[in-house]
């Protein structure tokens, strides 16, 4: 076995991106990055990063590629794209997109890689920015088992339960299966805390009943005493989180399966992002109720 | 202070009633019952508690009457009825109903009971039949806080997070709120189990990487197991359930609070109980996916 650390080609510093990759450069892996947004690049090279001067440049120079960006079409071109990563990596390349994309996507950057001789992973993550900077996001992946072992010991610097969930588009789908619940659950707060204020109960104390029994949830834990204290600051931004739910649509329909629950969070998020609120965090769903 | 236990009247001896009872004798209470079925009162006679023939000698003989049982109009019954509670017991009695019943009614209850010198609280439960058993009930008060705080010692006995809420029919809001959260909860879980076993997973495996992250719940954490297994058997029961929807959105909609959540919810147990599931377990609601 060789001690000679993989060098790592990041692409997306964003909110969890930029604390991901600082993980693996305190790991000691070299890495290269790339952003869309440079400036956002900054803190990481001042650590030691070093600056791609593009998508193709970075999957030259890497041997391992890990995109974490905004939405499938970002995915895309990153991947598929004229001077993107799967035209200009060297063979034996592993890819790892842990962007919440399409399952369908995944399994088609699978199939192009394989034909480069390039080993693609899709592997999306839950935990958030808290998460990404402590190391303990929980990462799902889908594709090659061997594979996912080999990557394994990269994703254990930034990660902790990390499961293998099955063929390329497995990451996904269990994501999407994440996210699912995780709407359902935040309407159920935002009706529950609308109803306690409604009522005339005293919410907070409302809360002090309800949260530790069978009807709690990490949602109502963390999320509703913002929403009445009316912050409304981005974990995770409203945007995002309807670009997630429709892919979770997407891809029900395509196995004609109903997801009514599912929808209907979908349409008043719909109706929050109209009114403007679409760089909120996720919890202002409860502005529809309390404004 | 006299160190002379209070006579408990105790009516309603059913999955949870038997239980909290239970823990009423062996705190030394002399403890009277009166239940609908007889013969589930018998396992308590032989503990030592005492058979009353009706509700009005219950309410002649004790100190302290609780009532946990099925639906308001039982409730209804129990207190106001020609032969009920309120107008059979000794001034300064006190009366506890624990049903998860409707505010409305709890405030008219307490009302009755002031004019006849009674103390009315109005103090559903969460936890189960586990947490009746374990005496690890969350429990929420409404009413006078003198009251509650006179009554706290009973309290103690069956319950361990015992919050008082406010005024009459608070405890009964709080609840609402509960069953709110948990209906909602109760959908997204489905959802994404379905999901899951649609698109090919396995989803215990996706459970693995869901349960304890964001999207997390006591649902989640409980019933998605027993759902995928198969196993239905009621920790709480559907058309229980049913009946406390049916008071949210009605108390709801006198406030003109918009629950679709709640509304969705509802509307997938009724077509469960038309199918004939109503004595099902409330995570059965998954069979209208996997069946």
């Amino acid at each position: 076995m060789s001690s000679e650390k993989q060098i790592i080609g990041f692409i997306g510093t964003g909110v969890m991106g930029k604390s991901m990759a600082a993980h693996l450069l305190k790991a000691n892996h070299p890495v290269n990055v790339w952003t869309r947004t440079a400036g956002k690049a900054e803190p990481l090279l001042q650590e030691g990063a070093k600056w791609m001067d593009s998508i193709a440049v970075l999957a030259q120079q890497s041997d391992v590629v890990i995109s974490i960006v905004g939405f499938p079409k970002d995915v895309e071109e990153i991947y598929l794209g004229e001077h993107g990563v799967i035209r200009n990596a060297k063979p034996g390349t592993l890819l790892i997109d842990m962007t919440t994309s399409s399952p369908a996507l995944a399994k088609k950057i699978a199939e192009a890689a394989a034909e480069k001789s390039l080993h693609a992973l899709d592997a999306p993550v839950s935990g958030g920015d808290k998460g990404a900077r402590e190391a303990t996001l929980s990462i799902m992946v889908g594709g090659d088992k061997g594979i996912f072992e080999k990557a394994l010991p990269v994703l254990q610097i930034m990660g902790k339960n990390i499961v293998y969930q099955g063929s390329s588009g497995s990451g996904q789908h269990t994501k999407m299966a994440n996210q699912i619940a995780g709407a359902c659950n935040m309407i159920g707060v935002c009706e529950a805390m609308a109803y306690a204020k409604s009522s005339g109960l005293d919410p907070y104390t409302a809360l002090k009943s309800i949260e530790s029994g069978a009807s709690g949830s990490w949602t109502m834990s963390n999320l509703a005493t913002k929403m009445l204290d009316g912050d409304f600051e981005p974990g995770f931004y409203v945007k995002h989180f309807i670009k997630d739910m429709n892919i979770a649509i997407e891809s029900s329909e395509s196995m004609e399966l109903e997801t009514p629950g599912l929808k209907l969070v979908r349409s008043l998020y719909q109706k929050l992002a109209d009114k403007g609120f679409e760089d909120d965090g996720t919890h202002a769903l409860f502005k529809l109720w309390d404004s």
